[in-house]
């Protein structure tokens, strides 16, 4: 095989991409990346943010931090903390929780709890698409001049012991799309691209499952139907707070089906940056604590291989990001409850 | 003039639009509407249901039904009952409502109270495009064979006596569209269109607020920012239950800008009905007790208008539904708080 394998593309298949999509401006600012101010509201926090429910309370949710191989259990620690993460995050609670952790309370094994979703009922999931240009290639396509935001709705949320479930009688063709996720912090409302990341508390990793027949035809062009099934934003295991995820614009990341690599790449290829999409969005509208975006998805999704793959009952969909950790869950057929 | 008029339509217009666009099947539906199903969980309460806020206590969130000039402050009579309607329809307490009503309580004068928008803070608000046939026949398009569905979100909701805020830095082609709006009143999952209306509790008047350059080029075709920026969804006055308000699906609707007449049609023109909309989100998604469904706009909207016109600050947007009522909100330019 010819070319340096870089997070599995080789070097000229990247300088193919980029010259043939990236304009100088758009090369420039990859270049210059690092030097790209990620600070956040959170800077010395340093946590693994989690919810999660005890084995024996199934559906109680509680807010605590993984440390090791434990949970600290905050709502135990402090009974007046709000028992959601967006909660704690509307009530500025943070600083609280940084106290608590600099007095090192005990903690409750992993294995006696259940990961949730890390961040739940929120305002707004927003979504990129067309936002990395290995999966711009992959379609052929010159990536939007501004970024092509879509959303999926807060119900669809689900966590790292759920399933995705596959109403296989209305669609027969939903995909992977791993995802850096980013979490807002703060309220922001007109931010400039300087200070976008003081708006971010930390950073997770989803799975933007896609049924590829609602998002092309079955909606008039909307995306909305496609991105917006039940489960069909599986995130977490935890939100990573930003001051230790490092440059969350140059992080490895991947996902297998089965144990198969099918998506693999960094994301130093966002075509549209983190500070950029935040302070376009937040020329129109508002972002509150807990809102997410989903920063779109790599090359390699099951649509543009050849033959196109899909997911089908069985499959174990496995997402990872550098620092932040991976992201597994299990595709089931739907069943009325 | 010739031709007959109705809703500001003629009769020779209709059958233009009948002949150019209607289905012989979606004509067979529109010919016997008046057989179709539409009764509701809320069957027998015939309320006019509202949040409302004391003038002197603003922001304070209160659950409430409108009687005469009145309204009834159901925290006040059951200090039990949750402080919103979203929390009311979660807990079923429709039914608690309901012989608070039988008692007749006394009622607080409405110049003491600023109606709220009726319901906020749900999990969807959502919308389908191009759904009545003069809206389709303004733009020479045919109406989609399925509902175009997109979304805003719940943060978007403001009320009856709140202002539209306009961006006018980052847009100038917002636009007014008077919708009739589907409450959802107990949760729904794969719910045929012969029982949709079950999960209907009632209905509203919205605005489904436009910026038109965002929602055509500034977001690579998704309609999402063009239709979600802050203040862009006003709805209310308050919540007829379904009892209340007749077919849902021959009600004429209107909208006029500083008093002139725009907008002037009938909720019979609606392409898709409400339970095949019903039906069809419920097949792919889970809707839940307050989350809202704007059902389209009708012909007269400001983009196709020749010249085109837009809202400015000063504009007062007036949008009336048969056995709903007015909801009026003004127009103003946004100042960062």
């Amino acid at each position: 095989m010819s070319g340096t394998l870089i997070f599995g593309r080789t070097l000229s298949h990247i300088s193919y991409i980029k010259s043939r999509f990236l304009t100088k401006e758009c090369f420039n600012k990859c270049a210059t990346l690092k030097s790209v101010r990620y600070f956040s509201v959170t800077a010395s926090k340093k946590m693994k943010l989690v919810q999660f429910s005890y084995n024996d309370k199934p559906g109680q949710i509680r807010v605590g931090y993984v440390e090791g191989n434990g949970v600290v259990d905050l709502n135990k620690v402090d009974n007046a903390l709000p028992n959601n993460l967006l909660g704690v995050l509307k009530n500025g609670d943070l600083e609280k929780v940084k106290k608590i952790k600099s007095k090192n309370p005990t903690t409750v094994p992993l294995s006696n709890v259940k990961l949730e979703a890390p961040i739940t009922g929120q305002d707004k999931v927003l979504c990129i698409g067309l936002n990395y240009l290995d999966h711009c290639a992959e379609q052929k396509k010159t990536p939007p001049e501004v970024p092509m935001m879509f959303s999926k709705f807060a119900s669809c949320v689900v966590g790292p012991n759920d399933s995705v479930k596959l109403k296989t009688d209305v669609t027969k063709k939903v995909d992977w799309e791993v995802e850096l996720v980013v979490v807002i912090g703060k309220e922001a409302s007109c931010v400039k691209a300087a200070d976008a990341f003081d708006y971010v508390v930390g950073y997770t990793v989803a799975q933007d499952i896609s049924a590829r027949d609602w998002q092309k035809d079955k909606n008039a062009g909307q995306f909305l139907l496609g991105k917006s099934m039940d489960t069909f934003c599986p995130i977490g295991p935890w939100i990573v707070t930003s001051d230790e995820i490092g440059d969350p614009q140059n992080l490895d990341i991947k996902c297998s089906i089965n144990g198969e690599q099918k998506q693999s790449s960094n994301t130093c290829q966002l075509v549209h940056k983190i500070p950029d999409v935040i302070e376009r969005l937040t020329s129109v509208m508002t972002l509150y604590p807990g809102d997410i975006i989903l920063t779109g998805t790599p090359g390699g999704v099951g649509l543009y291989l050849d033959p196109p793959q899909f997911l089908k009952p069985g499959d174990v969909i496995t997402s990872t990001i550098q620092n932040i950790g991976t992201l597994e869950t299990r595709v089931e057929k739907y069943t009325k409850q």
